[in-house]
């Protein structure tokens, strides 16, 4: 099922190439005031238009159909819809059978027998993420004065950004990067034990964006190596603030009342100018792939106002599962 | 909720110090032999005995209460009951208004305000992990002859980890470690885009255990420093079998044929001797803890087996949504 | 949360006055023939135009945003969405605070803290109907050859519909009517026990119906007043067979391979020109109604179509989960 | 999935002649006093003792196994036990191969491919409804004051209940039963639009109980035979309380402050003394059964405390969702 959460329900769909794309929204309490404007500021943090972003640019418009009356939410489900306008299916005939390494076409081809729609990735596009970051917005209004920021790290192993990505885009190639999250003014209490934790909860959530293949929480890696001694946050008052935090503002799966912190790894772009091995599905033999449509060089430079959708809405589920979250109205 | 899946549901309940412990499990399909005998070889990777683990030593003896006649299982619910027997209170009636760093004491408390049984962690105990390992070694019947196999790589970022385990021991320490997890024989196709693909529904499982603060697949962090012609895995053939696995055998959330890996990092157990800064919630004054109950000073030696469960009950509900677990009877 | 169903799943969304309405559908398998013009001969059962119908017309052409590909499901998320056309709010304006007996104004009103959308019944108009007969489509075409179809049996309790409806008309009032409902073709096993069981499956569906207030399953509430060896149903062969159908074709919540029959009553429409007692709540004094705006005299008229979609929908649900629905392609 | 409710959620498991039958309860808040003897006056009410009913008496004794400490909710699942003692399954065997008229007998064994438990119904046995009322007896706690109440209205269409029951014990038959159930002291606004209104919420859960065939609210079917004028219930006052409850306390599905009332069609109980049709499945040939294993002759007289348990539940599901269950501590 494309949807997440029990309380805060998100469901995406769409195609890269098709109509449009969007998302669901069910659970959001009614009275919060809405406006399609507000979503400017963080639709334009993932819209492409930096060195080492797609040319595909996409006025990302938030067509509300439901859910919104009045400026207010009404308590039923909000749907939005994004009109899919600048789209160039040309470049993806070719490839249709000449898989990307590194990319969904062959799973996505074997799993629904065909049927998929191969154009820009048809909804393995990173064209839906569009619907998560709507879906974010509304989160981050829901749990305010939960506060959630992500920025990017590095690329490529390099903390300057800008000329890493240049050197990928010169090269033909593309480049992966680390991006860092943080959670401020999280109450203690939120999460629940074992599967229902807050880093299982934030961990399924940021692992649907395309392109994640690592997360940590607090410490992370780093804890596999650390002694007891080290790793444990020696705590300062009943509220429980903690000199260090290691845990990333996580005891057991629920937030400890410190700021709660996770990193994550983005991979580099698959599609690639420089020549791949790949196999040509139509006859089973080798072939070579030189990509030619519009893609990003550096899909870790729109990520992170994207991971930050994942965390509010991950957030704002369990927040409302635990009655954390500030009521607006009813529901 | 403490349950997990969709088609493959688990449910674990229990306290540490309660009468017992134990797993629901849903979902099974009829026909399936289960013998209690089995699960001891997977329960006895998790009990302790080796040096750094806990002289807390349970007979962990699966009590089937349901969904097994005559040796199969009915397609019921699979109800299984490990009593809890060598239980020693004592210790933690000290610990109550003295949180441990690092434990989830404080946030139990906070959470539950005040309700939930502190004896031995209560229900945030490693002890409900049985529960999990049992539901494993089912989920892995189901999913043969998909195998699944994790290993501890390191513990204290050293490959000597009998030597490192001593030494944390010696110091009244405890010390965290890293592990390693293969599915081999994965078929092509498992898993959703976006909200349940593999990295999301697996990492959602093993963020269930207590002590996980980070997961990568594949390449992992590694990815965020790499360039797309080093990443992306070279295609080999129609089947999908790549020359490299960056992927972890994982593209667009689905499954791509190839071995899927993953790492996983296990925090320092956060009882320790020695003395750590923490707060006596009676008067709200600093004080230290020199904690004296039974525990393991490195639960990462235990820890495989449990991801092991987790992935396999992750896979488990996956196969049967795509429907590629091999039917056992009716369901 | 407005949606139903775990292994297909259905969310509908709108406003009767909003810009459209619509339905998500999860689930569906990739590969089956879609084609817009294919949900006319639903749709139109559907569709006011009879004498006792409401004057509100629309054309109800699903717009197709996901999901479809070249004709064929794509195994992702289905959405279409129907746009509200001839909207007229002017009546609404009157009776926003004269709520109607036997609708959902007051409720609606009291549960969103007044921020719900009160045009047309808003989140709560049969308008969003169109959308359960869209899924329902759907549904039948993945549940063949079963076959599901319902009729209108009597109006006001008289097997005349069509004078007993101009009766209604003729005097400014409503009335209700009952609706039998069939599936032919279930093969035994659909179903599980208890939780999951055809009439919770079902009857939970069917009550999402606007206006519905009873269900029976075979003999019904007959079945209260007679004795076993009435009721009982003589098997008369292995394949379970029986003579009579007393079960509705439901044992134990599972299918028995016999016809599936059940019978709802819909209650009349709230909305009648004669004069009702309500409260005036802009002072919380008595008043009288009398209703101007277009509506359904006997909504039963058009209940049968959304009946089979309810019911489609349910079997569809509990077909996949037993793994009985013919396999399109890949999911 | 044995399961029911996604805040407040119930899971039963078992078999009539496995070690236990028993039920898990998650979601229910920390706090809450509970006392094992507590559960007493409502089980004793489904036990059976009077005329009509079976003569295998088990003493129900609740074994309360998880998330209850010093005699209050821990904020974890509540796993109770019952176990079966009083179990003959000698008079089963006979009819193993000659399934019951009207049982589930025979769609269990064609679902499960008769890997089912055949003794006592197994899983389908009423026994498992003993989970039902000990989580209705939690349920009921929870929801206070709100009041919920069942009584046994007619058997065999006559309202001497004692003399039918006797009439059809003595004729070797059984006989089915009307129960009707109130609910009082319900706020409005507790359900949803649609999918998770109080109808579909209830009867989900009242259908899940063995033997129900049919469920009414308010006039119910009464009300497809009704006008308008006379259904539509006069509102008095602006807190929606109405001069007739037609609509059975429940508008667009939601509670509108009135009597949540309905009604319930029992079933006579399959196995009768008196000779019945089925066939010989070992040759597929007709046979005649007449049952002699210890049964109900009305099972109607033991449901009423199991449809408050249900009506509980589901009510419990929709306030916690409605943040209207006054809150006992944490969750």
């Amino acid at each position: 099922m494309n949807s997440l959460g029990r309380h805060f329900r998100i469901s995406i769909f769409g195609e890269s190439h098709g109509p449009s794309v969007g998302v669901l929204i069910d659970g959001c309490p009614a009275g919060l005031p809405i406006n399609a404007e507000e979503f400017e500021a963080e639709l334009s943090r993932r819209r492409p238009g930096k060195p080492g972003t797609t040319a595909r640019i996409e006025a990302d418009e938030p067509r509300i159909q439901s859910g919104v009356h009045n400026g207010r939410t009404t308590g039923g489900p909000i749907a939005i819809l994004f009109e899919n306008g600048d789209v160039d299916s040309s470049s993806y005939e070719k490839i249709k059978d000449t898989p990307r390494p590194g990319h969904a076409d062959l799973t996505a081809r074997t799993k629904f027998g065909g049927f998929n729609d191969p154009r820009g990735g048809g909804q393995f596009s990173g064209r839906l993420t569009v619907g998560l970051v709507a879906a974010g917005a509304i989160a981050k209004k829901l749990i305010a004065p939960v506060s959630v920021s992500a920025t990017l790290e590095t690329v490529g192993g390099d903390e300057n950004v800008e000329a890493a990505v240049e050197n990928a885009v010169a090269g033909g190639d593309s480049v992966g990067g680390i991006v860092q999250c943080k959670a401020t003014g999280l109450p203690a209490g939120v999460g629940e034990p074992f599967f229902d934790g807050l880093e299982s909860a934030i961990s399924h959530a940021v692992f649907a964006i395309p392109g994640i293949k690592a997360i940590e929480f607090g410490a992370g890696f780093e804890a596999g190596r650390m002694h007891g001694s080290e790793f444990n946050d020696p705590i300062l008052n009943a509220e429980g603030t903690t000199a260090t935090n290691h845990a990333g503002g996580i005891n057991g799966g629920i937030s400890n009342g410190n700021e709660l912190t996770f990193r994550v790894a983005v991979r580099p772009t698959a599609t690639i100018g420089k020549p791949q091995a790949t196999v040509d599905l139509t006859n089973g033999e080798a072939t070579q792939l030189e990509a030619k449509g519009r893609h990003d060089a550096c899909i870790a430079l729109r990520v992170p106002v994207i991971v930050e959708a994942a965390c509010a809405i991950a957030l704002c589920d369990l927040m409302i599962a635990a009655q954390k979250t500030p009521r607006v109205m009813g529901n």
